[in-house]
């Protein structure tokens, strides 16, 4: 029995070698919106970028805008009806290659591409055995390990945790080094000042080589504006970092429905692609044919309880956006598995579930917070993080299409077999069932006798057991001695002139 | 701040005089298959219906099939190419009303309607404060009671629960009766027997008359089919007492991947629309214009562990049967919140979550298992069914289209707002805040320490919650003495000469 058990439990491990990098859509998106409604929209965005404009608390960014020909009156700029989209749709590319340090694990991001990335930024940590705290760098890296270890997440994101336990002047070296040294997917870069960009590109350099970052992306960066219409100097002078050196920025606004943004999703959507179409121009103005991508994040916000909202209107602004950026013909970026509950109950499982599926339906090509979200991100929850890879397998071959072959139509097997027949038997079964469908990593779909019998374990227990036991089996992929030796000799230094500040 | 807390909470639930009887879906279907692909999938159907047949254990129906020209070998039965489709295209009604009791109540079935109906059939009922166990009658009716109250249902369905505690023979006479007169939505009619049928008609007769009942739709009926290709007996016997009086019935094939059909979602599309054209065919002969309704149910099952699954390929092959259902121009029913899952965990919120949006997105105008489904059928949880309406009020929302008006687009708001400022007083905001987003009954939208502060309830903690009070306030609907009367003489005079059997 239990020799019977683990063949069965190993048998679920997909086999890494057949494991692509990265999801190719090949169902159709879901466009909400008809070709009238979603030009009305962009005029909308070339109203506001031509009438309102935007607020761009940069120099630099001033500069190139005025050189360029925009009407620059103080931080003000306002741009000709079209000089964004021409500038982007001229120069940006519509797909580009983002590397791994592994070759086998880089990805192509854009077209009908998605590449999964687990949640960004949160200060707390949680589990079923882990009390709601601060998080450190050692969570850090076991999130880093798990989206090593996971076929279903393409990327190991940026700050899955906040390493709270080590001095924000000096965290983006320890993050950095856990995403390089401990992963051999891509990862992105820290975008929370200019040095610690510059930091990151460095280190790139040590273990990928100078030359080859130089003319090549293998770093992926999120500029957040503030919304309304505000372009702020930290986001930009790291933006600016990345884009001179050929590194992928994804602009994203961050909208409040009724608070940074209008409650409508009309008017929500127009100002977002004003605000993104305005952060891409600069970016192609710094250098050309820089790869960006076009994000998008929304919140609803209930003006009744306060409280952040992401239902029916979030989803169908997903879509919108998607739509938009396809029009656009740059890679997308959208969320996630979030959701507001607390624990992970079955709120978090449906509006988890909701928003990440609106997002892959949106035709996503960079799904950050794909997986471990609590709290609408406040929380990185390490038992999510197991159940929501589970839910992104299932949903990844979801956006794959459907084969209606003659063979797949199976009329023939369907005579064999004939009314009242049983189809377990059938060679057509048999050819096919060990890939027909999506086999679950942690849903249980036993008998409720059985499951009792194992121990009558939710989805979060069930979550923690494996995350234990990948946590025990995981191998660091091999660094280079020179290289790793090269890493910790940068970031000393580095250490060395860095201030000990907690702020 | 306890009446503070009062008027919040009663704030949240909708004014009933607002809510429609039924959701008209704006927003598009998501259409997997290319018009080259379905017509593939038709073809295939057609194949099977010419070259294998159905097999028909039913004397009344070999014989209808007979006399319209089809070809009889036993109860074999082969069809000319597109006889069926024929038969149904050119009779049976793409929309049709079924009436409720109430007239404010009666739902449209079929186009861009959308009818939400709870969980059918479960012998089992369990809830956060009640341990799994057989249903009774008492649950029954407060699984009616909750449908009634809720405006996200349209409908109090069928045996929402098996209340195991009445003698099988008689358990359709209590069903109808709580249907009857603890709600005035529609409801289903039992389906076991031709006697049963009739008895479920004659109680419709009671309360709307006969003379209504003989010339309108009061009844739905789920008529199941044996797959592969049988149609027995039982089943045919409650469609024909149905058909025959002009009441609705959904055929409904029951699919389970590589055991009553391929594993293939072409093949199974296949065989069940095969089946299903058959089934509607047969009761086009017995009433010409009867109302129908495509039905569609299926899971996969995993060969690896036997057990049932409903991912990638299930969510499939809904989008497929919604497609095929539209090109027949026939109502189209499929499934409901459904998940494999034991408790009410993150694995039942997110199973269930997905396999409705996509039920949604696959165009259903009739959704049976919305509510209160866990271990695919087998239990009707108490505080699934609270959960899953707060789900599918924001899901339904979500089918509404998106307004594009000048006024959504909001470029003078924008404008008057400008950048660095603040929407939350604008009067754009202002005009449409209390409308702007779906507002939760259950998902909690509070901060960790509001949520803390507020007992830490869990969604399953929420909902039991809620279902007390809700059934602390329920008001049974006006109903007619001497109808009421009339109806429990008729059950009286039933139950003496019906068996006491539990068989």
């Amino acid at each position: 029995m239990s020799e019977h058990r683990r063949r069965r439990s190993s048998s679920r491990l997909p086999d890494e070698t057949e494991i692509p990098p990265y999801i190719t859509r090949t169902a159709p998106t879901y466009d909400i919106l008809t070709e009238e409604q979603i030009v009305a929209i962009e005029e909308a965005a070339e109203d506001i970028l031509e009438g309102v404009g935007v607020e761009v608390r940069h120099a630099p960014s001033l500069n190139l805008l005025r050189e360029a020909g925009c009407r620059v009156e103080g931080e003000r700029v306002r741009f000709d009806r079209g000089f964004c989209r021409k500038l982007i749709t001229e120069n940006a590319p519509s797909e580009f290659v983002q590397h791994a340090r592994n070759p086998a694990k880089s990805v192509r991001i854009g077209g009908n591409s998605m590449v999964l990335v687990p949640i960004y930024g949160p200060p707390f940590v949680a589990a079923t055995d882990i009390q709601r705290r601060y998080g450190t760098l050692e969570d850090f890296n076991n999130f880093v390990r798990l989206a090593h270890m996971t076929p279903v997440l393409h990327h190991t994101g940026g700050p899955i945790c906040e390493p709270t336990d080590v001095p924000v002047p000096k965290r983006h070296l320890d993050m950095n080094y856990g995403h390089l040294a401990l992963s051999d997917k891509c990862f992105m870069g820290a975008v929370t000042s200019k040095e610690r960009a510059e930091d990151t590109l460095q280190m790139c350099e040590i273990v990928f080589g100078k030359e080859f970052v130089d003319s090549n992306c293998v770093l992926s960066a999120i500029i957040n504006l503030n919304s309304p219409l505000v372009l702020d100097e930290t986001m930009l002078d790291a933006a600016h970092v990345y884009a001179a050196a050929g590194q992928a920025c994804v602009i994203t606004p961050f909208m409040i429905a009724g608070a940074s943004s209008p409650t409508t999703i009309a008017g929500l959507s127009a100002q977002s692609l004003a605000e993104t179409l305005a952060g891409l121009a600069i970016l192609q103005l710094v250098r050309r044919g820089a790869p960006v991508m076009y994000g998008f994040m929304m919140m609803g916000m209930s003006m009744r309880s306060g409280s952040p909202i992401r239902y029916d209107e979030t989803w169908k602004s997903l879509l919108i956006a998607g739509q938009l950026a396809r029009r656009l013909g740059i890679p997308f970026r959208c969320g996630g598995s979030s959701t507001n509950s607390k624990v992970l109950d079955a709120q978090a499982g449906w509006e988890g579930s909701l928003y990440m599926m609106f997002s892959m339906l949106a035709g996503v090509n960079f799904m950050i917070h794909a997986t471990g979200t609590l709290e609408q991100g406040l929380v990185g929850n390490f038992d999510k993080f197991i159940i929501d890879c589970d839910m992104l397998g299932a949903a990844s071959r979801m956006m794959s299409g459907v084969d209606t072959s003659p063979a797949a139509l199976a009329v023939s097997a369907i005579a064999e077999v004939g009314p009242a027949g049983n189809f377990l038997t059938s060679p057509h079964t048999m050819d096919r069932y060990r890939t027909a469908f999506y086999s679950p990593t942690n849903a249980n779909g036993e008998s409720f006798e059985q499951w009792a019998a194992g121990g009558s374990l939710d989805a979060a227990q069930r979550a923690t057991r494996r995350r234990l036991e990948l946590l025990a089996e995981y191998q660091q992929p091999a660094l280079d001695a020179a290289i790793d030796e090269a890493l910790i000799d940068f970031m000393n230094r580095r250490r060395a002139v860095l201030p000990d500040s907690f702020a």
